[in-house]
């Protein structure tokens, strides 16, 4: 990357995939962040068009056109590239992105560690394994200290964000957790993205509650990559996800067999004590259930866990906004640690209500 | 038609465009309709395939499989046809199915009485003037004497259906009401078909509101021949159809000024005399003011009269579910008198609440 | 109950408790019903007035007034009273009641078959031990036997239904099952009943969802006995409810460890022959999920299995509208086999759809 | 109001009526606001207890605690109270505060420059003649001049404020504009309040759409106020308030006859141009309809005009989130005018999308 950001106090700012979920929120975000410059941003569906035209309310600068995404490698005026493409559609530009500046991927791309496991949760041979050694996986609470050097980083997944933050505090009482782990998870449709399908349609999605993909939902791919960093060794992981007729939040609801009994109090200390100095991450207070439209709009995850005692498990909330937390707003965060900002700048903690 | 089913007690029912939301709730009624066997559907996308198996909800009878549109042509063991194509589309098939039994046509395509609006309101030149003169405009409550003896019905369209029976009673007092007619109308998304866009997803309507069509919607025409009938001459009509978040229903709020003083008792009194021996239309009671959920899934208008003595001016509220008595439903009312069955066969009056 | 009933065709109903949800539900299903006829109804909050001026949609005959609940001990002209007071309030009139006819109890105050259950789950010694041991658990698809022959009927609570429902089968197969029985479900607000509290307002619901009661929720003391029947012991039960913005409907997704491997298609077709006879049960077809939307308004429970075979593990999903097959539907299905008349009377199958 | 704030960087914030929606507005804005500080709050339900207790997401500051309405007039550290109570709650506090800071009043107490106009629209004779006479009506983009000098600002009603900013223009084609204006508006349920009603339950309000007050309701002599000032003259005002199944956000769709004819490009221009150093309104562009979900948690209000030739009659449309611009973010605007601060200080104008 460039010297020249280093002392510059803007940060200029790529979106390559601006007209989905994901890349419009990240544009959202980015023009009330004090730090950051939109210069750019792609869409081969509205190639060509002003951002404002097609999304009046999107927050895009006056003067800002789509470009299609191919241009992306040739763009030189970016300190900051956001990766929104579908799965798969970025290998053809990334390292030339990676030239021109840094780079925060909000795709799965990169977001496992080990290169063998996409064939069998992709459907695809990594084409680029090496690259994929250098990515930061950007769950910021958890690995602050390898974003702020970074120049790559892959910013997890919005259903693993929810359970990774869920269990991470665990590590502390490892020896009293067994197995598996059950992750029951409810989505708001934004997660579904943009697409024009029957099942997402207003007339099919209000009053319906379902689930989906009950079985091989390939986010459990990061959730046992994860939750083997928790707990020190493979753990197997149940994940179940369902949509709400929400936009946006995702509960989990996730339930992990206690093997020595544990008092609700002493967990709790510990969940407390593990976010203590993490500006994102509230636990409780007391016996509050974390909700999806407390974190609406934030950057928050609310956490939260009870003990079943005579069932001798635990129960764990945990509530993200998923184009928030579940990423945009980590990808924001993460940038915020690679530029050396405050990591909280920029970032809503203050929900809509009601 | 064939003199065969005057005498059966089962009416053979076709739907023609039994995948669109018009369509699948005539499959639905005519599923609980005791009279009624559902013979034949038809949709281009899911040709071939059983109805129950594209929608498990839609009380398809089993064994029942999609045929295309144009094999409705074909057809010839059916008593009724219920059209439910885009507008436009069951010119070429019409004549053929009239030779096989009796049609109900849910589309536009026979509703304006006078070819010479075609052009100005739906952008084509009427091809079968003839046929058209023809159609009885199926507004049951208004036209049943001449719907009983028909064969050919052109059902009406959803906005017209609640804007016409909220305006029928003033032909009774004619010589107190003015000029303009202001229809201001909200609708559920329903009405917008099952079309895959992007202001239909769930994401763009939840928490949305908002008008469209502001100027020239095509349902005006319709409005203004009816709003002719009620007042004896030409009447000018202001229509505006917004978009409502839920799935069903329309509420219309009329203005018509008065040209004289009335009193709300008198007014409504007229209004409770034109409907009393209507099954399907509810007057009031007292002050309660039409809601869409107090029709949901049912046949009812509701319809109430309030007068604004300040300003001269009537407010009307008229309440349907835009897929039943704007829709399927009345089409089914229409079938009922065309083959000589008691008016309200098979169709609710009960709405699901809450 | 007297004789005279038993011959006649018309069943006279009586609704104690008829300004809440479910016995609105009740007397909507029962107005449509043919051989059922509405001749008294109560509510303390109402008393006195038309029931058809409170609730004009309700589908109340003209001429029914509220009377206050305690009037109903004295009133002799029905053949059944459906209670669906609050829990612990129908032990005062329960005796009376069952001497004018046949009762089914809504509430949960008869549906512990275990007396000394009460005080821990409901905070009560159950006053009528004796009366509790009369009582038939209308379970009605695993307890029709007993409930064809039955006046008293204890009606099961909506969570426990759409779990034991999705349990029941595996009675066939309790060597492969394992423990503990993870029951994770969500409803619909009107579970919550038609009272003024905060978090049931509109604007704190839309766009919300979060759990309640996640340790301890009363309803888990019926599922621990239904888990008992089926699995021929006791079996440990977790159960977490949580509250979709969705007026009806409840999906329970449930975990069962598997001690064996089996294979999804046959224990498919383990529950497909479970349920071979029963009208109100459908498993499948296929993959499909059950879903809150496509069992809308009906008495209908829709299950599916699925194999999660890494983890030995059977995921279950159940769907039902809480208010019909989980109360007053279920309700009826019971009523129908106590007056001896085929057990779908009056019952709808097929949901609103959109 | 004391010399010292005059200087001073912080703005001390009191609000007296902080548990309803518009209170808690005012405070989750403040809380953003970068020269504000909340430092009193009131509530006579929740005195004694943390803010942050009850209401874990309205941003307030640790160690807030409810005090009671009455607390105000003796609270001496504010440089500006915000009064969010119930109408005719304030009179006897309002003078205690004045002497203390400047007031902004969300009530209607002060709204209406007519005393006379009290008995007839709220049903008493206004208090205080005198102080209604010093109040400045905070329609900012109307007032902004008065506001700037005042120290006591009436804020105006929602539905006032999304019509008067809809008509204001007007006032530069006076000649070309008849009567009645019809004002057809459509909110959603924050505007009813955080009031526990049964028409408010969820339950009974997903899926619906109804009017309410449709005769008389008091906003309308705001409008008819605001109207003449842009008149000129005093003109026939028709309002029909809605409910639509969203927490926020009105659009109102307003019915102006045309004496003259007049292009869409011409009125169009008047608009832009009325409102071109507006930073919180915006006309068009092009034929975009305003929406509530394009404004929603902004301070925007979004205009457009269209003209129905044929029936020489403005159809203009106007969006704003209730709770911002039609209450809690109108009244910042008008503190930040009241202190010296740029007018668009701590008011957010991107929404969330979706």
């Amino acid at each position: 990357m460039p010297a020249r950001t280093k002392n510059s106090k803007t940060i200029r700012c790529a979106i390559v995939g601006a007209s989905g979920y994901a890349g419009l929120e990240t544009l959202r975000l980015l023009s009330g962040h004090p730090s950051a410059k939109i210069v750019f941003a792609t869409s081969n569906t509205y190639k060509g068009r002003a951002v404002k035209d097609v999304f009046p309310g999107s927050g895009a600068p006056a003067g800002l056109k789509y470009a299609p995404h191919l241009e992306a490698a040739d763009f030189k005026g970016a300190d900051v590239f956001f990766l929104a493409l579908p799965h798969g559609e970025s290998f053809g530009i990334i390292e030339s992105l990676l030239v021109s500046g840094k780079v925060v991927d909000i795709s799965a791309d990169f977001r496992l560690r080990d290169a063998a496991a996409y064939p069998a949760w992709y459907g695809f041979d990594h084409p680029m394994p090496k690259l994929l050694r250098k990515a930061v996986y950007g769950l910021t609470e958890l690995y602050g200290d390898k974003v702020s050097g970074a120049d790559f980083v892959a910013n997890p997944g919005c259903y693993p964000t929810s359970v990774a933050l869920a269990l991470a505090p665990l590590r502390r009482m490892r020896a009293s957790c067994g197995a598996p782990v059950i992750c029951d998870s409810k989505s708001g449709y934004s997660g579904a993205g943009r697409s024009l399908k029957p099942h997402l349609l207003f007339c099919e999605a209000t009053d319906e509650f379902t689930a989906y993909n009950v079985v091989g939902h390939r986010h459990t791919s990061e959730m046992i990559q994860e939750t083997a960093a928790t707990f020190g060794k493979a753990v197997p992981v149940l994940f179940t996800p369902h949509l709400i007729p929400v936009s946006r939040g995702i509960l989990s609801t996730i339930y992990v067999p206690l093997v020595k009994n544990a008092s609700v109090d002493a967990v709790r200390k510990i969940y407390a004590d593990f976010y203590r100095e993490k500006p994102f991450v509230a636990v409780g207070p007391g016996d509050l259930i974390p909700s999806v439209k407390r974190v609406l709009g934030t950057n928050m995850c609310h956490i939260n866990v009870f003990v079943d005692a005579p069932n001798r498990t635990l129960k764990i909330f945990s509530a993200i906004d998923n184009l928030v937390k579940g990423a945009a707003g980590q990808a924001i965060q993460n940038m915020n640690l690679m530029f050396g900002l405050p990591e909280t700048t920029g970032l809503p903690t203050v929900p809509l209500m009601p």
